[in-house]
């Protein structure tokens, strides 16, 4: 099965790298951008075919390595399905 | 309006973090992973209400600053719609 891990910054936490680039496409020409955040996307392949414990699973993934919980958000989303 | 970019390296492009990453869950037991891949997720507020020039406008953006064509791929998103 397949999954898609959407890590954010919280609201709130500062990031440099999403303002970064949002200066840097005003620059170009872009002044239509009024704001921008970068986050992560992880893709896994898992073996397992159950659609309740893959969810599980990586769950568990997020909060023991993928995201830290303490200023990350994560969605999952498994075979396409958010 | 919001729109969602996602950038994810091509396939056959070698992805040293994507590897680590899976490396590292293994280790942690989650054996059961057997591929990781590592992309970027940008989000951008626009101030454009009309939904074919925001995406037109996001499309240039990712060409000339947030994605590498050569050894990226870009997926755009806009308000919820893929």
């Amino acid at each position: 099965m397949k999954a898609r891990v959407h890590i954010t910054l919280k609201d709130g936490v500062l990031d440099p790298q999403g303002k970064a680039i949002g200066d840097s496409l005003r620059r170009i020409g872009y002044t239509s951008v009024s704001g921008v955040r970068q986050g992560k996307l992880i893709e896994l392949d898992i073996d397992e075919k159950d659609r309740r414990r893959a969810a599980a699973e990586v769950e568990r993934m997020c909060k023991d390595l993928l995201a830290n919980p303490v200023i990350e958000s994560y969605a999952i989303e498994l075979d396409g399905v958010g």
